[in-house]
């Protein structure tokens, strides 16, 4: 019932019949508009059947493999010994008189419960980050850049990397109709982006990745896409995530260069999603946009505003539920910073351990100190077993006629095309489906693997795709992979 | 210089003048307009002077005593033992084969873990929370009223209880000039209210408590406020914090009804903010709206769409830095309860950790184990203190001449309504700041005491108030008490 009919009810029926507050016809829209495929309705389906399976349910697999998000642990994945015993430390600080752990994470958890209200994890910390931490993350970025300066007052600690996205664009977006603010993002992208605009009524602008040269970024694709933009809205930001979900690619300094000399030709907000630094792979190597900024001279390094995204969640460590993260903000103007300040401190602050988590991650063991080997030992099996399993996924998926792969260079996630039979097309609209989601949704069903359909991401008319994670252990990640091959021909001949 | 001028400018000069991207005058105009008192100016030179004293500069107080927001930990609260022993064994699981932990702790502990991916704290949790959380959430919620059915679905996890109401905020707010949706306030208020109302571009409607009957609620008051903010806007939602937030009153259960009934009546959604339902002191009891909706029967109970908020920051135990918290809605349309799923699926999940405190709060040590008697104790601890010194916080003020404080009967907040001689309201808008902030900064400066004006929260014109928190330690406490009305007297003396 709309609003209006509603509203002629209740002049018939008197108040009492006047129904809910809150209803679809009275929700904020763009709400409404919010879409986020990574939890939609396939993961939604996975837990159902989850659930059905528990119950002794028959099913033509036994288990649910969810490939659907990047979230290593839950893949099995162990967390990294020494991080977890000082997040146990400042946790319960009375562990600091027993003998049980090494030297080097008795000091950092004294360090860092110093730095907290009442040494405790459960004071609020500065809005921004607590100090220490933020002076950690600027001279890991220092480091990172080969020694190009990092100022702790521009680092702001956050929940995760998706909270501080969001802020950034919160305080980015302004105008209305023609001169409301538009946002590039590249096609395929992370839905976070779009969710994100839907919720704040941006423009959504559509850049597409090149899947022909492995997913790389085109600044004449770039050029299109603003031009044709300037026509509806006015176009301040540009979103790059590299290495790239769910693309997986790793942009080469060159282009990260031909980015920013566009960004401030067309006068844009540069953001740069690095969440998956540490996750390059074979000869691929990562450049972060402030290294390559500041490499560029002042002409440059002195104009351009660039905000730039880490996270706890990702990399070797893939500490998701800890909700760490940072962000490192570059030529942002005095007086926005100051905004920027007191917009982050409605939320008081982030979750403490995860402030914590992020300054483990950018202030790991030392050579000299006990936990070295160890974490060493860890961190590097994590790593090679993510290049191992991104060299097996294109091998394996790339034997499969109808199933076209690109290098995983970077990230962890897979996003091959597939051919769909015109039959299958029709079948999936028949339906009311998307015919990727169609076809996911078989694979779920059918085998008990969940992937998310490309155009829960985008991807250019009239092509379908799929991302899955490379994270289940590689044993699996094989038997994963051969399923979908066998499901992709069984599914190609039904409906040939 | 405004974007016009700049854009005149830019034309005189060509592309490489055009200034930053982001600016006060680019921003989003909506964040221009979200303040934030109890982090605001005051706090900010609180942390100057902090700094100053560290330094070695010589004032005429040796610490800043942050009373300005409820942050028990900082002012020197102990955590409850038995809640962080879980955390460290649910960070730390090999901490499970060690004899230093109680056995409830560890049962507990193991419990949690396996209702994690992957078995780890970790991995994303499902976006509305753990589930075994959300039962023992509910489970809690029926004890607590009585027996009253709580239903785990309608149970929302949350990072703290700011992240759970602006979301419902999120949800609420549509429509444009006069039907754009009015949002009801106490005035006192919590300053969350109005930063997520200036973010959401809605329409703050204020309701006045009454401050010469305990800062209570008057449904007439609540008539007068609804009636004369539909000529300009939809009403749509009422918000209610009890026990109240600053100004400390505890609602009675006719109180409770009769809102109850005012907000059937006017067709309103309910917001109960009950982050202290622990701290009641005294006589004084807490009625949830919950139970009170249920105990007026199913005319009430099918119809009025309520949501309450929980946190595990307030209360006795005071963990602010883990960000944990619920909500739980009532009456809630499915379609609209399915685009909330959606809506706190885009940032993944609440802090897992802060997940788990929450379970803890609401599903504690019982008679029966181990840790029962020291939890007991500890938690009997706080909340005793926390009694006495509300007693002891109106007992002093009412002492001076000048200072009119109402009773502490719930939360951890007092605000005391102060006289200021027409001198110094005088000097003060002399330079350009508000009488109270004017008050507060004075006494900064001078006692290195920190509060937040009462202008921070909204006042009746013309009357002045401070909110300071009652956590510090009883004797520090009567320190602070003291030393603010001799300053109240020596202030009030200059400008005499």
């Amino acid at each position: 019932m709309s609003q209006q009919q509603q509203q002629q009810q209740e002049a018939v029926n008197g108040v009492s019949s006047r129904g809910k507050v809150l209803t679809l016809d009275t929700i904020n829209p763009n709400v409404k508009r919010v879409e986020y495929a990574v939890r939609g309705p396939i993961v939604q389906r996975a837990v159902q059947l989850e659930k059905e399976l528990r119950e002794g349910a028959n099913k033509p697999f036994t288990e649910v493999i969810r490939a659907n998000i990047g979230d290593a642990h839950a893949m099995g994945q162990k967390p990294i010994t020494f991080f977890r015993q000082v997040l146990a430390l400042c946790s319960y600080p009375e562990l600091l008189k027993e003998n049980t752990f090494p030297e080097d994470a008795k000091s950092r958890a004294r360090r860092l419960l110093q730095a907290c209200g009442g040494g405790s994890i459960g004071a609020y910390s500065a809005s921004q980050g607590i100090e220490c931490i933020r002076q950690d993350v600027a001279r890991y970025i220092e480091r990172r850049d080969g020694g190009i300066s990092s100022n702790p007052d521009n680092i702001y600690l956050s929940t995760g990397a998706s909270d501080a996205i969001v802020t950034m664009l919160k305080l980015l977006v302004s105008g209305e109709g023609r001169t409301r603010t538009g946002v590039m993002i590249s096609i395929p992208q992370y839905p976070l982006y779009s969710a994100a605009l839907a919720d704040l009524g941006a423009v959504q602008i559509n850049y597409y990745l090149n899947e022909d040269n492995c997913w790389s970024l085109d600044v004449a694709e770039l050029r299109r896409s603003v031009t044709e933009a300037r026509q509806h809205c006015n176009p301040r930001v540009l979103c790059i995530i590299n290495p790239g979900n769910p693309t997986g690619q790793v942009q080469s300094r060159q282009c990260i260069e031909e980015v920013i000399r566009f960004a401030k030709e067309e006068h844009l907000f540069l953001m740069a999603d690095e969440v998956y630094q540490d996750n390059v792979y074979k000869d691929n190597k990562f450049h972060s946009f402030k290294k390559v900024l500041f490499e560029m001279g002042p002409e440059y390094s002195n104009t351009v505003e660039l905000a730039s995204f880490h996270s706890t969640s990702k990399c070797y460590m893939g500490e998701c539920g800890l909700r760490g993260g940072y962000m490192e903000v570059i030529n942002l103007d005095p007086d926005v910073k100051a905004q920027l300040t007191k917009l982050v401190s409605v939320s008081l602050c982030s979750p403490v351990l995860g402030q914590i988590m992020m300054d483990l991650v950018v202030n790991h063991p030392q050579p000299d100190e006990p936990s070295y080997s160890t974490f060493m030992k860890e961190r590097t099996e994590v790593l090679t077993a993510l290049a191992e399993k991104a060299a097996l996924t294109e091998q394996i998926f790339n034997t499969t006629p109808g199933i076209k792969c690109n290098p995983v260079q970077g990230a962890m996630y897979t996003f091959p095309r597939i051919s769909l039979p015109q039959k299958a097309i029709d079948k999936a609209k028949e339906g009311g489906q998307i015919p990727d989601m169609y076809y996911c949704m078989r694979l779920l069903e059918e085998e008990g693997i969940c992937l998310v359909p490309g155009s829960g991401f985008g991807q250019r008319e009239g092509t379908f795709h799929f991302r899955m994670t490379i994270l289940p252990r590689t044993e699996k990640l094989k038997i994963v992979l051969q399923k979908i091959c066998a499901f992709h021909k069984k599914f190609t001949e039904e409906f040939s």
